[in-house]
């Protein structure tokens, strides 16, 4: 009787889990499409494939080399352009990480921005302001690594790391690019293109938080490890239950009907939340994770309205804020956090929810402020009203007659 | 050389399988969603995610503890409200099958059912009817349970446990609630959202079944048990095929037209009828599983239509039916039934069919009957005829304008 | 301590891979219906059903019989209409691939075809022209076989067998059935379904090339060979971005917009051009084999519209020809080929290439023109006008009103 070898047994199980956490970063592209107006379809779909290939060239070029390379606790130097045949899987399941937090962080201020601004932004997140994060956060060598002497953190499957720092990156590009044409309007009515597809994506999301939450621990199969597997999966499934069922409920009591909107968001909030300290919750504090993460949400939906921040795709209320809130539950409650002994892990969580947010603000806010400045990254007030999809994609409607090209 | 270990391995194989088996209940609400009106899309759609939800919320409370805690051979008490960390993926996967049958049990009724009734019987189904006759047939304690000394029955994958459970419970409801308005007019005209839409449904439910089959059990990669892997798979796909095909030249010859719906849902229907056995059945006896299946399922499309049981999702005649058949194939033709020389598992076969449908019909009925009573279980004939979106989640029209949140 | 079985463990990643590789023959379906007038979209949609059935029939038939059974260098002749225990995985990854090419052969010439004839042809290349390619190239009998004596060849995951060969029985198909009515007119003007579900398709694609090449080697989990896991995945991917982004650009730079269906089709040119050496290349020769599949997909879409062959769905110019350009780029690149010192691959893969043409015209034109004369393969000219929904389907609209059968 032979066995099969357990590093290459761990490369398959990894790569098995990347293909579904892609499945995140495509839900996210049809939840986005289903939400935007007809008129915006084509743009929405484009940005999201199109920012597949690029975060994919800037990881490769520069991106994993700073974020996994050794050199500091600040930035790594190795890799550029280069993986040896033993880091390639890993490589792809952190490839499939930025994706998804790009994703986020330039998909926020949709139906108003160029392509090419897009594209630039999408280029500079995923090449330098995601690596050097995640260099801090979860490569061994970073400064706020969980086996770091000078500042150990808890972040596990990327509440700050993926979600609290596309969050920080979606809020500056909604502050610096500003509300849609007419939405504080009273007269301001919003057209979704399709629930249906909304849905399409909340059922690819959820796979994908599946697949990124069990992929995670390189040493899964183990002898010891292993029970990680049932853990995570179940604590996610507690979160995304007691997210979604809040969002549903206090929606209900509120406004007399049955919001799926703030269900399916409430979940991906109570998902969100709990990633930090998911390898090592208790079931109840994945509920209270979910069941704060979606109160957070929606208590922060309202804000922004009030502040008149144009966040149609709830990403700054949705994932920057329970992102946030997440690493301190995770400083708080998790197993490496205060109540496991490790006092300071929750100062440092703090420490990094601040450093993180910061980071990507320091960023981005001069980067899209530039673009700004040359006009790449506004579509003009015409072409906002007539749609972007009709002049920049040649499409009049998503279901519609265009001009053939064969 | 090292090797992974065969428990973290397991499960870790068990989970990818749970996602796969997810997408069965995933595409069931895309085949219901494109099969319903336009103007009651998002309210079908609501309570495919919802109960995710509440199932997962019934099934952690008390259902898991019904179904596989220790106790005696008609309930279990053990695991209430907590599990250990060795029974977690077991767990998720039995949370998977749940899922898939509460779906089934109350989305029959659709376009007609109120939101608040939906969710009270789908909490009752997943936490007490599910469990207890999971417990009877695959705990093993159960009265039913392949190994056990008073009735040993056969039920690998779930045509009884599974469909022909939640077949049963959906035949009460399309009793009790009744047909929709105008249906048995000689007017009625049926309108379908989105062909496309049923067959993505479809391609996932055919993933699904792929999951559910090969993820069933829990020892499959130890050394002699590895060949069920390749058997269920392909036995899976020849009853798809030739109940998908007997489907398609029916409808061929009988109205001179191809109907895609017959296609698939007799793949379905086959593929319901083949999981009781489908760990040992001989290929040939898969083709002949899946052909009667579809037969079967055409037959009482039209028995149900003749005798006025509104059926629009072909619960009845596509789960029910099929999953009792199900249920003596395995009984006479698995390696475990009569052809095998246990000829009393026929007999248990058809005892477990029977027990499982008044099972269903003995907790549904006047679950069901009592919520009619309170009035929140169907619609007000007003809301029927405008479509339950517009009221319930203020949307008019799936594609189209709505208040706006944020 | 125990330790999972290789077989089982083997038989195990490699289903899972092949569910992964059936979202590219589902994907297909999606694209194809994206891209199809809302006339015609449940025709396409019924033939991409009907086909994973029939292509089934076929390849147990005798398919695999013909593909992996032992006789002689050219056919084999064992395992028809039954399997073995131990080749049941072998079988359903095959039929897989199987299904992927026949999709991609027949659906060229859609909104024009006749189902009966379309399903006819699928079964004779699904069960004749794709097995014996198979046997030449991939069992190890044959004749082009990479251990082969006389002429061994290199096509690791099929740009020859399964891409190539597809696209020439297309390219066959659309000489044979001829343009849609009013093609060439100035006046024509393309009618597209729907973007949204064309990306759907498109992201299906992905998973599914990503599951068809690391579940490739039959023997990927022993010690030595997981490094082909990384490297396989990576180099798609780099396949991937080079090819969509050079599909970008030029559009860009050319037309002066975004073109999203050139970027997605790029990168799937680029996936079908790095297939027959994904295992062995160096990632900067992946990124050469996407960038130059996708600029022979853009050049030989317009030749194809400058000499009036009416490919739709891009079939000829996105998997003819850098199927064929993969197998020289493997002839020359790979480990295998030329540059690692295996001068004669080159010349054989050149052969590979002409054979494999050759065979899909010898057998597809004469049954094609056969069909065409008993009348059954392309549709009348009214009812392409009016659709073929509407008449062979009887729906009007995949969004509407249809008789009702329950």
């Amino acid at each position: 009787m032979a066995f099969p070898d357990s590093i290459a047994v761990h490369d398959a199980f990894i790569l098995l889990c990347s293909f579904f956490a892609l499945c995140l970063k495509f839900g996210f592209a049809f939840v986005e499409a289903g939400k935007t107006d007809p008129k915006n379809v084509s743009n929405v779909i484009f940005k999201n494939v199109a920012d597949t290939f690029v975060t994919l060239l800037a990881f490769f070029l520069h991106g994993y080399a700073f974020a996994f390379g050794e050199h500091n606790a600040v930035i790594g130097t190795q890799f550029f352009l280069t993986l040896n045949k033993t880091n390639m899987v890993n490589f792809f399941f952190n490839y499939v990480r930025c994706a998804v937090a790009t994703t986020l962080a330039l998909g926020a201020a949709n139906e108003r921005t160029e392509p090419i601004g897009y594209l630039i932004s999408a280029y500079v997140f995923s090449g330098i302001i995601y690596p050097l994060a995640c260099h801090w956060v979860w490569d061994q060598q970073g400064i706020f690594s969980p086996t770091s002497t000078s500042y150990p953190s808890q972040d596990y499957a990327g509440s700050g790391v993926i979600f609290l720092l596309g969050g920080a990156a979606a809020a500056v590009s909604l502050r610096v690019i500003g509300s849609r044409a007419g939405r504080w309007s009273p007269h301001f009515k919003r057209t979704e293109h399709s629930q249906p597809m909304v849905v399409l994506g909340g059922c690819l999301q959820m796979l994908g938080f599946l697949g990124l939450v069990i992929g995670t621990h390189p040493r899964v199969l183990d002898a010891d490890e292993g029970l990680l597997l049932g853990l995570g999966t179940v604590n996610l499934l507690h979160a995304a239950t007691s997210g979604g069922l809040y969002g549903l409920m206090i929606q209900r009591i509120d406004k007399n009907y049955y919001d799926l909107d703030s269900m399916l968001s409430g979940a991906i909030a109570g998902m969100v939340a709990v990633c930090a300290g998911v390898d090592t919750y208790m079931p109840g504090v994945a509920v209270m994770c979910g069941a704060t993460g979606s109160l957070l949400f929606i208590g922060f939906r309202r804000f922004l309205c009030a502040v008149k921040l144009d966040d149609p795709l709830n990403i700054v209320s949705g994932y920057l804020i329970p992102g946030a809130w997440g690493l301190m539950l995770a400083g708080l409650f998790s197993d490496h956090g205060a109540l496991g002994g490790h006092i300071q892990v929750l100062g440092n969580n703090c420490i990094v929810a601040l450093v993180l947010f910061f980071w990507a603000v320091a960023i981005m806010y001069p980067l899209l402020s530039i673009l700004m400045c040359f006009g790449v990254l506004r579509v003009p007030r015409f072409m906002e009203k007539q749609g972007i999809d009709k002049i920049r994609h040649t499409l009049r409607h998503p279901h519609g007659t265009r001009k053939s090209l064969n």
